[in-house]
């Protein structure tokens, strides 16, 4: 390895562990020290010479405040059980079943106008004057309905104690005082954070970056009384959260049209992320982020002011913060942290416009991870985890440029692991040099540009929404992590930009999702014009890649609107009488590009729609991969994606078979266990070892075939 | 087994074996001698003393009248296969990928103007000025169209091969004649069959019964040129067989409306018998029902007029003789003869209102059996099959009255199989019998009243469309199946039916079918009026048993109409983000409904909706088996229900268990591999093993415990 610089990198730094902080400030090569929730930072630190970051909770730790000004809390809307009437009155009792340290009934009068309740046997909502509260029992009393019909009533609730706060009390049985969380949609609110933000930038001055985690806005985390289902919703990108009686009028007034507790509420499913939204929903993500950005940009404009850089952490509270809105620039944030378990979001956060781009590694230093596994404790082995982690993301920093790394946590845990120590070292060295190898010229692609389609588009690139282990039910969530380590140009485009002519830019556009998913894409498959855009863009050469229930749309002659291209269509109950098509598992082709390994697993039933498709991969009359040539393109099915090395070099293939110029193999290992990149500037190649035992490959150069031989997780740097 | 008077058994007679004809029929205790499909009865036979049946299709064996008529022949719809447009014009082979010997296009003007042509990307109807036809290549060319749209052709085509001629012809390799069909809806062609059946009973004076097989129309059979996808469609009971021009006509002048190609073609599915319709599509099997019932009964009355029955072997061209119509009647049919393969279709034969109800045995006395399989040929074993047909139909018949059984085919090949001559000899004994038992009083009921609810209720009972392997892929043939030969009063109902008070009747209602399915019931699922009164029927007692995706319509707030009966609801993308209730599977209560073997499989995704249902059985967090008090009665959910003898004592046993009255176990054998029936005015208590194995059980009786050895398929009869 050859020499790079110390420094970007950043390490949380402990107080009572000064001697620590500065030994492995050095030993890592930091260049900034940070505090983390639950440590702080002593002079002998922050005056040690290196870059201060300081996290802060802009909405979270004023409780005194907000003891003061519980009308001034967050809120959402929030429904009742289905209650079935077993006569003409009925009563609702508008907390059972929710958390009741979570919530707080808001029947103030500006908020009761909201209320809503609903026949759900026929989807009508009543007549305010068919339903009375009663502030006493905190129930409403329905009267005349029709018996055996069900009914529910939505109403707005305060939330009384801070998702994450209620969260790491609740997991760690702390006995702490609750946290709350202030809305700034109040003025009051607003001046109090901007008058907190100026005291506090005044009180600390070693500080040079001020870390926001994130905004205002928590992602929906609603729970339940019951321990057998404590989480009731959780959506972690929905703006549930975001919904106060103000923000209401605020909106009305500025959209001139109304929102109904319904339109939230939506049946009680709420708005999930991975569902495509109406225009009214899209209004209201566009007014919550504008009034985000507004407000938010002034507590940056403090930071500035003070001479210090502003950082946005984005995580938890982060609705209304989308990087990747246009939006986003105008907070005036200098740098974007994101914590990081994938390739995909090194990928997120690499291609955000902003000045710093910083990944947050995993483990966190703690006793105990995710799912209270054992980390820093005994029995722990945080080197492994370290390796696994930086396994995923190591792939995608091949391909994108990160500006700095860092860890998080209690220092003084890691005492006791000298060979994390060690690894991280190493670690903080790969990354420095990778970064210098970007610097110097980005990596060699392969031809084909890869265009994702679906219904959010460029506003959700990379992530569905949130980490990998919460969304792993979708097939995009591997995809899009199988192609964070390609040597691809990926974009991720939505319907309008289809329609606006996106497919100029494409070579294959991937649509992988289960029907009526944004991820699939729903209604949007309702559009003649999306229809013919794609089938003329493949007859003419493009590849389109449909996984799972692609372009599925009911009401039509074919239930994925691509059949044409596919070749496929999935059996639906209403063809129950119609005939199949034969077929033979194209072995040879499936040869060529499935590896050993390589699987696709049968989650959907298909049927071939003209038995022109090749089928590479079957289960029983099944097809789960097929080729189906159109014009001068093609159209590739797959049952399903599952992330595996061997599967992610299927999905290279894939995309590459469509395009013959990719044929050469330049830069590919011919070991799916492995991968490589190659820096033209630098003349430098990078190969990988993805797999948890020793690997050897050859890789194909512009000066012949390179083998090489790496340890498990292993990576080889050399100019060539 | 006591004495009972012979008969009730037809005979196929063989001419060139009359000797042989006549000892079996002394043998079998036939007192009917009947034709088959491919033989036919000398004089020594027709003479002998036995009622004679000869085997009529009234639409097929007048091939010079057809080849002198052939704008008579029998009609449909076809749809071309979507095709792309390239350019503004387009060109399309009506034909193409149909096989050309079953059709012809029917390109009149009268047929013509029912043609249309559509844009499938935006499903819209084509202006006639857009398309002009072509005589001399039979294609549809289309000017201005949108590039990139596919776009189908609707034609009227006469169909020049009977379909199940056209089956026998090309599995066994015939080489006859093509045989066509005649189309009755022509006057000429009604006057034309009318003489025709005058003539041919002056001709066959010893004739005693005319058997009808059935009348007009067949099942939608549509056959495709590729032989790796030779059947396109099979329908069993769809109406798509009965159009043309003249039909359409008379349909508009009688109802005020007409209809139109896409009322039957629907986007190329069809209107499939597993799916609801609409009630254009029920109007016009009102419509054609009454053609086929006024027309059918005047060649009732020819054969009447001649001193014969006439019977109406129910199979084949079967559509519009539904015999749970209330119009049946009105034929004047003197029996029906329904060939049988499952005890459901004993139960179809024994519920229709007519004299004599006749089973059809299996096997047929043919070289092969179904699939080519070989039955009385080297390597068959047909005592075997008989034993196994026998085994399904028998629990039925303990159930229910039969007049006669009997056998079709080529007598002469039982000579080399002696065991099977001896096997249906103990048959018809048994079958007499049971019989008599019927006679003297109906077998003892267990308390539960049970009702099927689906899209068509009473005018569907038992059969979904057609025999158990064409509909195997339904959960509700194998519960109709299993309901054949239990202990219970069973009816069918719809919806509407319910809508008139039939649940005052049940004590038990089964919904069992996939989303959408007339099965399961669709569109009727929105209907408040349905959900209120099933769920009041519930709460005063009533048990919901549902199967597979019960009362699922979209738009509501759970997928599963019923979930606050069932306490269980599929789960859908659009609740990915909500939390699913944990539980622990009751063992206990498992226990006491699942017998060994029995088992539920996963075939759908659900989740508890309130945590409140017990669960029975599951697959991981997958609830399969739901039990849920609600009210005085209670929900059960199923994931799936496939026909085992244990599965089917699970059934029996979900059904009794929510009935008090039945815990007594009166006349319940305690093995499920038997069954038995108590007929209290014989007191004769019949028990049945419907195992492949021996089986002991015991019998709870009025007198005690009856304790029973039986061998493989035994029956055991005892009066007690």
């Amino acid at each position: 390895m050859r020499t790079v610089e110390k420094g970007s990198f950043t390490l949380p730094g402990e107080a009572g562990y000064e001697k620590l902080t500065l030994e492995m400030a050095e030993r890592w090569g930091a260049d900034v020290i940070r505090d983390s929730d639950g440590t702080v930072l002593s002079e002998e630190i922050t005056k040690a010479g290196y870059g201060i970051y300081s996290t802060i909770c802009i909405i979270r730790d004023h409780n005194q405040w907000a003891k003061n000004n519980q009308d001034k809390l967050q809120q959402c809307f929030l429904m009742t059980p289905p209650a079935v009437a077993e006569r003409e009155r009925l009563e609702i009792s508008l907390l059972d079943g929710y958390f009741e340290e979570q919530f707080r009934v808001n029947d103030s009068a500006d908020a009761m106008k909201y209320w809503q309740v609903y026949d759900r046997t026929t989807d009508t909502l009543l007549e305010r004057s068919a339903w009375s509260y009663d502030r006493e029992s905190r129930s409403v009393a329905l009267e005349g309905v029709v018996p055996w019909h069900s009914y529910t009533v939505s109403f707005l609730a305060y939330r009384i104690w801070e998702e994450i706060s209620m969260y790491n009390h609740t997991t760690n049985k702390w006995d702490k005082e609750h946290l709350m969380q202030i809305d700034p949609v109040y003025p009051q609110t607003r001046q109090y954070m901007l008058d907190w933000m100026e005291e506090w930038c005044e009180n600390h001055s070693d500080t040079t970056v001020v870390r926001f985690t994130s905004m205002f806005y928590n992602f929906v985390w609603i729970w339940g009384s019951d321990p057998r289902n404590r989480q009731l919703y959780s959506d972690w990108a929905s703006y549930d959260f975001t919904v106060s009686p103000r923000m209401l009028d605020g909106f009305e007034k500025a959209m001139g049209y109304a929102l109904t507790a319904e339109d939230f509420i939506n049946q009680g499913k709420l708005h999930v992320t991975h569902m495509p939204c109406d225009r009214k929903k899209l209004d209201w993500i566009a007014y919550v982020n504008r009034f985000v950005v507004d407000f938010g940009k002034e507590l940056v404009d403090v930071v500035h002011k003070h001479g210090k850089k502003a950082y946005v952490f984005y995580d938890d509270s982060w609705v209304g913060t989308e990087p990747y809105l246009p939006t986003f620039r105008e907070f005036g944030f200098d740098g974007l942290i994101k914590c990081v378990f994938s390739g995909y979001e090194a990928r997120l956060c690499s291609g955000v416009d902003v000045e710093t781009h910083e990944l947050r590694l995993h483990p966190y230093l703690f006793p105990v991870g995710l799912g209270g596994a054992a980390t820093f404790t005994q029995g722990g082995d945080p080197t492994l985890d370290a390796k696994k982690y930086w396994n995923s993301v190591r792939r995608a920093l091949l391909r994108c440029p990160i500006d700095r790394i860092g860890l998080g946590g209690y220092l003084h845990l890691v005492e006791d692991f000298p060979d994390f120590v060690e690894y991280i070292a190493g670690i903080a060295d790969e990354f420095r040099e990778l970064k210098q190898l970007h610097r110097a010229g980005g990596p060699y692609v392969c031809g084909p540009r890869v265009a994702v389609l679906h219904f959010w588009g460029s506003m959700r690139p990379w992530s569905l929404s949130g980490h990998f282990h919460e969304t792993c039910m979708h097939d995009l969530i591997h995809i899009n992590e199988a192609l964070s380590g390609l040597p691809l140009e990926v974009r991720f485009i939505s319907f309008e930009d289809i329609k606006n002519g996106a497919l100029a830019d494409a070579d294959v556009v991937i649509n992988a999702g289960a029907a009526g998913s944004a991820w699939s894409g729903g209604d949007a498959w309702r559009d003649g014009e999306v229809i013919a855009r794609l089938t003329k863009w493949v007859w003419e050469g493009g590849t389109f890649i449909g996984v799972g229930e692609p372009s599925a749309a009911p009401g039509y002659d074919s239930y994925f609107r691509m059949a044409h291209v596919l070749g496929v269509d999935e059996d639906r109950v209403d063809r129950v009488c119609h005939g199949r098509w034969t077929f033979a598992v194209d072995q040879r082709a499936a040869e060529q590009v499935m590896p050993p390994g390589a699987y696709i697993p049968a989650r959907h039933s298909c049927h071939l729609t003209d038995g022109r498709a090749a089928v590479l991969a079957a289960d029983g009359d099944n097809p789960l991969l097929t080729g189906n040539a159109f014009g001068r393109g093609r159209g590739v099915y797959l049952s399903a994606f599952e992330l595996t090395n061997a599967n992610t070099r299927l999905l290279l293939n894939l995309i590459l078979s469509g395009d013959g110029g990719a044929a050469s193999g330049l830069y590919l290992t011919d070991n799916p266990e492995t991968e490589c990149a190659y820096y033209p500037e630098s003349r430098t190649l990078v190969v990988i070892n993805n797999a948890d035992t020793p690997q050897e490959c050859g890789v194909q150069t512009g000066q012949g075939t390179r083998r090489v031989r790496l340890e498990a997780y292993g990576t080889w740097i050399r100019e060539i």
